[in-house]
């Protein structure tokens, strides 16, 4: 639906009149993330009274959308017992997600409250889960079938469970001891027979996860596979939870973004509504770090090229194009390395086979543009030697600024730290310094 | 499962033997997607051998999973005959994106020829819609229940539908004339007694979209609303098909993987292991452009810098540092209006709050990095005139390149091109002329 605002002025108006009926009135056909869209366009006053009057389930559903910082601003508000209402009609997934942002007691006095307590009990066995594995993204609530029952004593179990799981997606089957057997899709249960056996009709090939996997992992087994649920087992095989293909589209987006942060040099998740103060917190740092670079290269110039630029000032005019080449040459080298590194194939290259390779590209196009640098410097009149110290400068900056691009990420990777930082303004800085001294050298050399 | 080289080994044994028998052993327990990664790894001849000795059903699961290049290849090798057989076994959705990579003659040769009527009467429906379109994306199959039938009526049609349509996720409900009119989970209809009527546990408030919706609008919308299908109506509202989770995880992936490829200066879709003639087919073009950018900084430098050099030669040095400051803060700029492009959130700012908050944010980067210079020069021992000239010239750049920044993917964005390119080298370059040309004019009139 469209959100109009004539009806989000009326809606403050409600607010403004602490008129509840309105409000409920005015959101009644909404779903919860259009409601939760708007909550981030009011003032944290307006949007902690909706939140106090609308129904619970509601609120449940919209704080699942709600992102972490805004919704424990929006929380603070509540109380240990409003909030165990809430937690009680989560999935134990997103009930664990919110629960961690809480104060150690506040989380426990919640847990302690609620009243369904097998959920409780999921989100204890959730808790102590590391951030970004499969045993933190994971639900508790699924539909598994013993291997020995039929299909009559299947549907009584997903009758039992159909509640607390909101998409079926499949049944997993599992033996006495609770090891993961396969699983049965509930489009099969629908066609067989009660009193046909699940041993009977079940798939053994059943793609699962162990707990400890990491979230990009399981966002690409899931991509790959084309899964839209995946079971989590412990180093047992015993089923622990399911993750559903939602959470990994959001996994898959936050890489994204993450990614472009970093190649943008940008720190954190930073948006344009977001306050003039986050934004400078996230932007200057790396603003610094460049003009840092810049100050180096200021003494580089001052050391190195103060000397040749007195033997040819019009050396100078060709600092920019030597500079930016060398950065762009980099951007684009980490750039595929980066997407090797997300899409891994079978075979991965190794750096020795990577770096020969790449040598070989920088050297075709670094001579391309060290043939065309030269001709334009003659066409522009400028000495043949200058032409010839840019030309031969260009081809070592390619040379090298290929290499560096290609290395980086995989340091990066290899240190477990986001490779796409070495397509950021840090490789842009370092491959201008590399750029300058290569050319004042060459300079010095030639003049 | 974990492929080694010793088994990629015996794979190729096994194929230079022209041994089929080993050939289907080997790949018997493997998933298809496990399969066409290994197809990769192979030159065409092994591939195209692979493929005609693999059982018909497996290896239409492999031609959806191969990228479109790769596929005309393979399946140049295949007559009308063969492709008809494939094309009978797949979802009409990835049948169309096959046949439309064929040429007319063949691809209208394979619809005639196929066994399955239904499916080559879908595919002909599906063909007229405009790539990027849910037309384009969804597939015909899907399964849809009359109004006023009862679950028995429902379920009758399921058996009836199971063989065609992989993952069901929800019965669509129809009136007489087809129009949508909502949805029944699958769920509901195992917990329903077979007398009990659809039109008493349909949900109404389906969320569907038109056939000409694009890509991005229903990515954007699935994601939102956590939906694992989407149904396509026309313009009456009638039900066309569905689209499903996969297809748009893969729209996410391509809009990501684009975003990163513009904002590396890279054309296409370019890996590692592509041929370096492709390589540097995507690389060369950025680079001439972002060194045409460079010969105009040289004439720049040449005629307004040489001027102020010949007075001042240590005002070369910090070229760098204005050049570089210009084109991070530039593509910091321009990469948080890509974000704010990629989620549209209710209210979407105007291109005058955007700006003037632009311009808050870089005033105050600006002046704290024209301090962090100017004291930087003093220490460094540099005149006091020429730190200033530095400072003030970088405060312009961090001004004029945030509003460069922000403007720039705005505009594209508005001519329906990827406003990732503002984030690339051309604006890097544009910036670094910017810079410059401020830097000089500033010290041409303090000097």
């Amino acid at each position: 639906m469209e959100i109009t605002k004539e009806f989000f002025e009326e809606l403050e108006l409600a607010i403004s009149q602490n008129d509840a009926f309105s409000i409920n009135h005015l959101t009644a056909e909404m779903h919860y993330a259009d409601i939760s869209v708007l909550l981030y366009e009011m003032n944290t006053e307006q949007a902690i009274f909706v939140l106090k009057v609308l129904d619970k389930e509601t609120v449940a559903e919209i704080l699942t959308e709600l992102d972490a910082a805004i919704r424990v601003e929006f929380l603070e508000d509540f109380s240990s017992e409003q909030l165990a209402e809430f937690v009680d009609l989560m999935d134990s997934d997103d009930a664990v997600d919110l629960l961690k942002e809480q104060q150690i007691r506040k989380r426990e006095e919640v847990i302690a409250i609620m009243k369904n307590r097998e959920k409780a009990r999921n989100i204890i066995h959730l808790l102590p889960f590391e951030e970004g594995t499969a045993g933190a993204m994971m639900a508790r609530e699924l539909i598994k079938a013993n291997i020995n029952w039929n299909i009559k004593q299947c549907i009584e179990e997903i009758r039992r469970q159909a509640e607390k799981v909101e998409q079926i997606y499949a049944i997993y089957v599992v033996d006495n001891e609770g090891i993961l057997q396969g699983r049965v899709s509930i489009k099969k249960i629908i066609l067989s027979a009660d009193d046909n056996l699940v041993a009977d009709i079940y798939e053994e090939d059943v793609i699962s996860v162990e707990v400890y996997k990491s979230q990009e992992e399981i966002a690409e087994i899931m991509q790959k596979y084309d899964l839209e649920s995946i079971p989590v087992v412990n180093v047992k095989g015993k089923l622990l939870g399911r993750i559903t293909i939602d959470d990994v589209i959001d996994v898959i987006k936050e890489q994204a973004d993450a990614d472009r942060q970093a190649m943008s040099g940008l720190s954190g998740d930073i948006e344009e509504d977001d306050t003039v103060w986050d934004s400078i917190k996230a932007r200057l740092p790396w603003l610094i770090i460049g003009m840092g670079g810049g100050m180096l290269a200021a003494s580089l110039t001052n050391i190195l090229g103060q000397p040749v630029l007195v033997l040819a000032s019009v050396l100078a005019n060709f600092m920019s194009l030597i500079a930016g080449t060398g950065g762009n040459v980099g951007v684009q080298s980490s750039s595929i390395i980066l997407q090797s590194l997300a899409n891994k194939s079978v075979f991965q290259l190794n750096t020795l086979q990577r770096l020969s390779k790449v040598l070989v590209i920088a050297l075709c196009n670094g001579l391309i543009l060290a043939f065309i640098v030269l001709g334009a410097s003659f066409f522009l009149g400028y000495d043949f030697k200058i032409g010839l110290i840019v030309a031969i400068s260009l081809l070592s900056v390619v040379l090298l600024a290929s290499l560096m691009g290609t290395i980086t990420p995989l340091i990066l990777s290899r240190f477990k730290i986001n490779p796409a930082l070495a397509s950021g303004p840090f490789i842009t800085t370092a491959n201008d310094l590399l750029g300058l001294t290569v050319y004042f050298l060459v300079a010095k050399m030639l003049l």
